[in-house]
């Protein structure tokens, strides 16, 4: 039995439950209001980070690196062929970095950016009365960072099928979980991908994608095509 | 023959630097001024950051998830009981989760600012004769942190040998990368380290340390304790 503690607009949670579907594991979710800061969570991991992943009665995997390659060593080698960290070394390596691109720096470019002040921010406001209002400074740069992020993912796929290379793999499903956190806030500019928008497509369609295009925010909807597999 | 692009004051650099010191693998040192994001650089790594390593004719792994991970599969069985990584995976995910720590939290909360307002800031104003006054109050803030970083080494080994447990492993290499480049800049406040520091020099005095003790940047002396042994 796996549980994970996430929140559905982390996207490190949401490429945990990715590699999870790609799996066949289904984890108990718990939710963690991870700005929040409770002293029971910073108990389980004191970073504060999302996700958090327990098997059976084991300890805490904790973050995004720990859990991904926890994931792989203990399940990955059971879908043989279709395992998403492929035991080449170079290959690994690739598939590495793009995955930190998207986890990290996509992260700190844009998503960390309106998830704060579109979603965290309204939610603090809830609890205690506060202001809501986004900066909106900063939703510009976001919305400015995401059009590179696009290019660049657009860039990779001139060459390659999936992001690391033929197969998919851990890069496809972070780069898919970051842009589907953007997507459900409505700031992905679509009609200006090119080959991403196909990719993202392919994604969207896969089984494993079906419970993150039904999650639903209190208070939240995402836009119309959000969940739609042929927007 | 393994080539580490690096930078004497980046963490994750050292931090490789020292797990290559272990697996007794010498590298050649390029050394690449990060901040100033040239092409070529980025040609090798989009994502700009340090280290970026070749093995022979092998393409660049780039980034210290990537590397880390990496030099394991590759290098680390060879040190058999001594694997810095080993083979439990409840025990990989608390070195990865502390590992991540000193790499990314510790980087964000103290070694970010001091690097970037000490030496960058200069290295800046040299080449365009701009200002280079560190701004107290990220220093400040730089100053209380540690601190916490401090205590939590302390809290962790009052139950472990080594961070992650009886043994050297990654986690120790990365928080004495960082300890080591904030202490470079005389902003370790060792005397009210506790436990911390006497495994501080238990590191220190590792034959895989010493080529980080004879660092030297141009002209920005390390104190005199940064190198001594037994300070």
């Amino acid at each position: 039995m796996i549980t994970l503690v996430h929140y559905p607009l982390s996207v490190a949670s949401r490429f945990t439950r990715l590699i999870l579907g790609e799996c066949e594991i289904v984890p108990e979710l718990v939710e963690e209001k991870f700005w929040e800061r409770r002293e029971e969570f910073l108990m389980l991991n004191p970073a504060g980070t999302l996700p958090v992943l327990f098997e059976n009665e084991g300890a805490p995997i904790c973050g995004a690196w720990a859990v991904s390659e926890y994931l792989d060593e203990t399940h990955g080698f059971a879908l043989a062929e279709r395992r998403l960290l492929p035991p080449n070394a170079e290959q690994r390596g690739e598939i590495r970095r793009l995955t930190e691109w998207f986890l990290v720096k996509f992260e700190e470019d844009v998503t960390g950016y309106i998830v704060e002040e579109k979603v965290v921010k309204r939610q603090r406001a809830r609890s205690n009365n506060g202001s809501s209002a986004p900066d909106s400074r900063l939703l510009r740069a976001a919305r400015l960072n995401i059009r590179t992020h696009l290019a660049y993912i657009d860039h990779i796929l001139e060459q390659r099928n999936w992001l690391a290379g033929d197969r998919i793999s851990y890069a496809d499903l972070a780069a898919a979980a970051a842009l589907s956190v953007a997507d459900y806030l409505n700031e992905v500019p679509w009609e200006e991908a090119g080959e991403a928008k196909v990719w993202y497509m392919r994604l969207k369609s896969r089984p494993t994608f079906r419970p993150l295009l039904a999650d639903q925010l209190f208070g939240m909807r995402p836009p119309e095509h959000y969940a739609d597999l042929d927007f």
